[in-house]
């Protein structure tokens, strides 16, 4: 878990200000939820992987020698929004759609923009299983990349029910799809071979594999969702309607800036256990693993309530988001900014309530100002000044003080004047809008 | 632990811009730490109470059966600090001053606008002893209660000499120093009588507790600082500095906000142990407690590093801020919006498409659309419309299809209009501003 620092803060403040916007031209509303669950709350939600990840919080006062935890971090923001949809249903319209930017927890190995304390940066809605809501989805986030100057990304779709129809063509039994998709999950990162093998510890006969692999391997054509269905010979109903679902996905996101970034992507599973419909994730090239991902749950809800609610949801990795954008250069200028616009200097220890007048002066004339606390040789304002980025030192020697005065010395172009109390926040203004500028 | 809806989100996002954006002011920059820390770190350094207030993490994996713990949630956020200024030393200016506004969790009895997981607004200056620092700070916490329109606020301010120069006039041994004080802060909860019994419980003599309070209870005259000092008759170099350095805080603070609120009170203990010099606590009328306090803390960096920094901090409490502005009616209209200013709305499922063309052109004319997800009647987007207080609702029938055209039905006025879809968002906008105007 990491430290931010003050430019490291201003980066992220920029990432969330942006994805916040575009996510409010939406219609998404802001949600908070506690950092700490009921453990039972976030336990069997994730599947086999993910509750061995969870922090558990030791019991408090008298039961905590029985080492036994009955709070949790939370793991990411989609069951506590599930959670809250239960709890809190009659103050929220069923129809619901809110972000969410906040930290989540997983005690993993850190690598490469993936750490153990990490932002996610959420949208949901609730209430319908209109394709609509998938298409809204993929439209925001790719507003939210493009907005931050993402050029080249994927949004890879598949769908749960196309990833049931594949193993059933594949002849994986029922009872073992879980595993394969599992399995399957890990393509990424251990290659057709690693699969196969896992098949194999799963006690699931390896031709099924070959068969899977074979499809997910095909060349892909422009009509790469109609050629992998047709791949797949008769379909039941809900691998008909899978497909169907998918397609108009993409037809509806053809209007919005998501068309351009979409493609099927049938190897495509999600870790996930929750998911019960399309699943979306974001990848760019020269990064493995993607920025973020989700997908359609229309039973989490229910889990926590006599009713359930049909949902779907997409979560954007802030962390990875700032390791692309860091390597890319995608900042602007404006986030690497000084702390404040005027450093004010005494020399002499009893001017410095002057010191205090002139602050309050110059902060109410609009300008941030910060007070050297310590009098003495100017050098070392100057040094300070310089070190930490001040452009401009406001001096108060023994005359200025005497007549309501300000030196102000802006250091980018050594130009140096004095100006009356009053008028010293308007020339100051004046110099750094220059400088700036 | 609570989960904050949209309208309580706004108000805190409000709050905390207001905030953020006064101590920007005041030259402080944005710090962020992670919410859990190494036990170790938070251990012994918040007094008896504290220690047992720390939501403690087990420990992961194989060892997660010891039942032991080697992480915890922050119990505030200056000992972060501390730990950050240790760490990253090299990486910052030896005077620092940041700002952190992030939650705190502390396994508390909850109370009015006290409760499990906080938040905790912080600015804190390092690197120097002057009380140009104790005063910046009353001035930037001043400023940001201000801002968001408290009129009546005092700034209770003491010193921990002061503190311990009025325990030796009244006699209690050194070694009872820490206990009387731990007695001493709970005056305002538990009385005189409270106090002295407390003091006999921890084996101090009562005489004691009578000389203390007498000189806490006298009759506070318009130079209470001085007449407090004479009253304890001949004090050593120690304590004579700490009246001279709270003289001179309140000196530097008459030419800022904080002049008008500060007020010297003898009886102002804090309990966290870590504090050295002046201590600080904000408190309004009809609000047992305080809305924020510091002070202090010459000693804890070097806890954590072979170097001490002196530094001093203060600490404006989101949650009660938000129960005193709710009960004084401090909002302003604005954090009661709605999600969106456009319902895109259509009957025919065959229209989604245009639908999703619709929102896109509408986004790009400056306006929040939220697409309603199921075609059908009419009248269910504009029922929810009504619900979720959206003003404008885009509906979409065969004809505007066929048209690319857009009938705006605003729902205070019950104006109806029909658009080209390029103007679409031109008249919206007019039409809305009508009627926030």
């Amino acid at each position: 878990m990491r430290d931010f620092l003050p430019e490291d803060v201003r980066r992220r403040t920029y990432v969330i200000g942006v994805i916040a916007g575009v996510y409010q031209k939406y219609g998404f509303e802001p949600l908070e939820t506690p950092s700490v669950e009921n453990i039972e709350t976030l336990l069997g939600k994730y599947g086999e992987e993910g509750n061995q990840l969870i922090f558990k919080i030791l019991k408090r006062g008298v039961h905590e020698s029985t080492g036994e935890a009955d709070l949790a971090l939370r793991y990411d923001l989609t069951v506590p929004l599930a959670r809250v949809m239960a709890e809190h249903r009659a103050k929220l319209p069923r129809l619901f759609r809110r972000y969410q930017i906040q930290p989540v927890w997983r005690a993993d190995r850190p690598g490469r923009g993936r750490f153990r304390e990490f932002y996610q940066c959420d949208v949901d809605i609730t209430g319908s299983t209109s394709p609509v809501v998938e298409a809204e989805l993929c439209a925001a986030v790719s507003d939210c990349l493009e907005a931050l100057g993402f050029a080249e990304f994927t949004i890879r779709l598949n769908h749960r029910g196309v990833l049931r129809a594949v193993l059933a063509s594949a002849q994986v039994p029922v009872e073992k799809h879980t595993d394969a998709l599992v399995a399957l999950d890990k393509l990424d990162k251990i290659g057709p071979d690693g699969v196969t093998a896992e098949f194999v510890t799963r006690g699931i006969d390896p031709a099924c594999a070959a068969r899977l692999l074979g499809w997910l391997g095909a060349e892909v054509s422009d009509d790469w969702l109609g050629q992998f269905e047709r791949g797949l010979g008769d379909l039941d109903d809900q691998g008909r309607a899978a497909f169907a679902n998918l397609r108009e996905i993409i037809r509806l996101s053809m209007a919005t800036s998501a068309g351009r970034h979409l493609t099927f992507e049938p190897s495509l599973a999600r870790g996930l256990s929750y998911y019960t419909g399309a699943i979306m994730e974001i990848g760019v090239p020269d990064l493995p693993g993607s920025l973020g991902g989700g997908g359609r749950y229309d039973n989490l809800v229910g889990m926590f309530s006599k009713e359930g609610i049909p949902s779907c949801g997409f979560s954007l990795g802030l962390e990875r988001i700032l390791v692309v954008m860091g390597e890319q250069g995608l900042f602007p200028a404006s986030v690497a900014g000084a702390a404040a616009d005027v450093l004010v200097a005494t020399m002499r220890p009893e001017d410095a309530a002057y010191a205090m007048r002139v602050a309050t002066t110059l902060r109410g004339q609009g300008l941030r100002v910060m007070v050297y606390p310590d009098a003495g040789k100017i050098q070392k304002p100057l040094k300070y000044a310089e070190e930490v980025r001040i452009p401009c030192v406001a001096i108060l020697g023994e005359s200025e003080v005497a007549r309501d005065e300000v030196t102000l010395k802006f250091l980018a172009s050594r130009h140096q004047e004095v100006a009356g109390l009053e008028q010293a926040g308007a020339v100051a203004r004046q110099h750094l809008g220059d400088v700036r500028g």
